[in-house]
């Protein structure tokens, strides 16, 4: 049969269903009366999935002997609503601009559990940082130390650090790639000794206070390996602060990155086995050093929220398309595309989509969603099998699209970017509403 | 000395220029003023370039013999102002969504001169299309022929349409790939059949008027090379046409793509020798089958404003990165990224880039300039040499960020998008306004 009818809970949200009709239902609403209400396309928002991925996080790290905080990633997708959520479930915030900390605020987020980042953040937002009694911030360069710093001393305040290091390890899907050093602009090489001479800094400012070390290997990690060189690199530069500063940094924040599963065969390791690998790798190292066990850190995004949403749009045009003389190729032209999802361009990332708003006994046949932008590269999912009567009008649901796509959506052609909307119990709210061609136009001035 | 002091004329807007402090100037008005005026980032658009290169592309392509309309390909780069200048010179303007139709409709310009694209235009903007009086609709598939001539016959008007064809010729920058069919989603194929059902299924419907046959090989394409078997194919197929139907098509438009010249090793053909090339390939191929030469149509986006305007950033951090023992690579940190310049993530687009607010006798290093961004990949220009002495302050200008930049801009990471000016005689004005984060929370109703 089609294997797009079955919705893998691995990959769907949570409460991700079929109704009696075939429709696909989040939170006990059908994509259908959704869109009604709200339009095409559409984000949809499981908020039971988003609680819950919070509190495995929770449960999974904070064991008796290592305590570890949870800081959501917010550049995954922010929302006053969304950041509240997160907050009542007992998770602290990670931000990166002077905006995501703005909506952080707004949304009542107290400023103690926040936490800033960025290898390039303005005076003003550091400023601003300072001032509203952000928890941490993690400096990234010598010359936002002295910046920070100055900022610290004259409002009369001590700021709590994290120094960013590199550690020549990066995690891919399925590998951990190791090296001296690293390429890349975030962080301070602990190999160049760059790292060592940050901490240095920060340790001699009156107006600074070293809370620890912070250290990011990479994204969509599906398994703990690349942790192992990394907790070995990251523990042994504290030992080297210790031994040289007599100063004992008291919080490892090992970073993000941790994976989900896009397509059936994306196989992330489960969070608990994850923060039992973590906890153990990172106790064994401090052990090895007699080095006193620090509060743990973690900075889950994509993690939480990836997951818990789809995104909804309108079959426009079917054409089926030869390809070679054996192939013909299914173009099922949606309403959205490249400007509300651009990781399939830019990334080359995989989604599994299905038809969304009615049963079929069609079969399947190779088919690729596309957007309606003018671009050959406006892809939405590039190789899948769908339904060989899709028709105008019916509507698809792509899973995985709560991390990165609205965040990173644009007005190309000016299309209005969607409305993302939750579901909870059999009701829905509105996180952000859906932009109006007066929203786009209110920047030009030669507008009338 | 440091290559990025010149400001190679093929790459920069036609009126950059250095002042005797070493600042850029477009238009007169160094970047300097801009930025204090405007703030950072700021797209700055050369008005006299744009206006250049739209003349330029009328004389060349309007010889007495072959008639040749010139559709400015909206897409690139909208706006009211830039779009009432296109039309001042005499160019008519091709537009992809009811979006850009309302931008273009808003600046004044006749929809008689006024060519509408895409693969899925959705019912309500060929409603609009129709009843506004759009010259000309490029239809793409054959749900869309009936759903147009439907929407036609209910408003009782003719609306003159073109039929978007894939001819299977892929014009690449420096050469052409040649194959029976096209597995992308504009067109039908003439191979398959799918083109020529397609006229015969326009030609049927009394609310359609034929017009002719439209194509596009490409995108940064660099010589006529492609052309040859382009315009082989498409005048045989209208052959084809007036033998079966008996019915003479009387407009080909042969689509975009005329590259720019990004860094010093790109080499576009002048526009007056890839017009002259058009069209006596055209011509050639009309005179072999003695098929009445038809009026000709190309849509310029890129070639008439990528070069026209740069982007100013203010550099925040300057990072020695040590890459290998024996390399060091300068991270320089700009406040802006692939928020506002998706193209290099995207596209692995190289621009040229240079120091735009001083003078400075200090060598090339090896260098970076990256984004803001909570993402390694968040990169503006890859490789480049830059002064060693750039320091936080300093102002950065990218050349050629005219198109495809801020129409393809996020608000990734709640950075709002920067505005964009235009100068010319040493006067600017506003063409988009920069974005504030109130814009950006107005569409969040969590915020009080």
């Amino acid at each position: 049969m089609v294997d797009s009818i079955e919705l893998d809970p691995k990959i769907w949200p949570d409460t991700a269903d079929r109704n009696s009709r075939g429709e696909i239902t989040i939170g006990g609403l059908s994509v259908t009366s959704l869109v009604e209400e709200y339009g095409s396309p559409l984000f949809i928002f499981d908020e039971a999935h988003i609680r819950e991925r919070a509190r495995q996080y929770l449960s999974a790290y904070n064991t008796a002997d290592v305590p570890t905080d949870i800081y959501y990633a917010g550049k995954a997708f922010l929302s006053t609503t969304v950041a509240k959520w997160l907050v009542e479930e007992g998770l602290r915030i990670d931000v990166c601009t002077g905006g995501e900390l703005e909506v952080a605020l707004r949304a009542g987020v107290k400023p103690e559990s926040i936490l800033f980042h960025g290898n390039n953040k303005s005076v003003p937002e550091l400023e601003k940082a300072v001032e509203v009694g952000v928890g941490r911030i993690v400096v990234d360069s010598l010359v936002e130390i002295s910046r920070l710093s100055q900022i610290a001393a004259v409002k009369g305040v001590t700021q709590q650090v994290l120094v960013r290091v590199t550690l020549g390890v990066e995690a891919h899907t399925h590998e951990a790639i190791s090296t001296a050093h690293e390429d890349q602009k975030f962080g301070l090489s602990i190999a160049s000794g760059a790292a060592l001479d940050a901490i240095e800094l920060v340790l001699s400012q009156p107006s600074l206070s070293l809370l620890g070390l912070h250290s990011h290997i990479g994204s969509q990690i599906f398994d703990a390996s690349g942790f192992e060189i990394a907790a070995h690199r990251i523990v042994e530069l504290a030992d080297t602060v210790r031994k040289k500063f007599d100063f004992t940094v008291t919080e490892l924040n090992v970073g993000g990155g941790m994976g989900i599963a896009y397509i059936p065969e994306d196989d992330p390791i489960q969070v608990g086995h994850m923060a039992k690998a973590i906890h153990e790798i990172i106790s064994t190292e401090c052990a090895r050093v007699h080095f006193p066990l620090p509060k743990l850190a973690v900075e889950p995004g994509r993690a939480i929220v990836g997951g818990a949403a789809i995104t909804v749009y309108e079959i426009g045009t079917v054409k089926p398309v030869l390809v070679t003389d054996e192939l013909v190729r299914h173009y099922i032209s949606v309403d959205g595309g490249m400007s509300d999802n651009i990781r399939t361009a830019l990334y080359d990332a995989q989604y599994t989509v299905a038809l969304a708003s009615r049963q079929t006994a069609a079969l399947a046949v190779t088919s690729r969603v596309v957007g309606k932008h003018c671009e050959s590269g406006d892809i939405v999912v590039r190789d899948t099998l769908l339904p060989a009567d899709l028709a105008p009008g019916d509507l698809l649901a792509v899973a995985g699209t709560g991390a990165y796509c609205r965040p990173m959506s644009s007005n190309y052609n000016f299309l209005p970017r969607p409305a993302v909307v939750s579901v909870k119990d059999g009701k829905s709210q509105v996180l952000l509403r859906r932009e109006t061609m007066d929203d786009l136009l209110a920047l030009d001035p030669g507008i009338k």
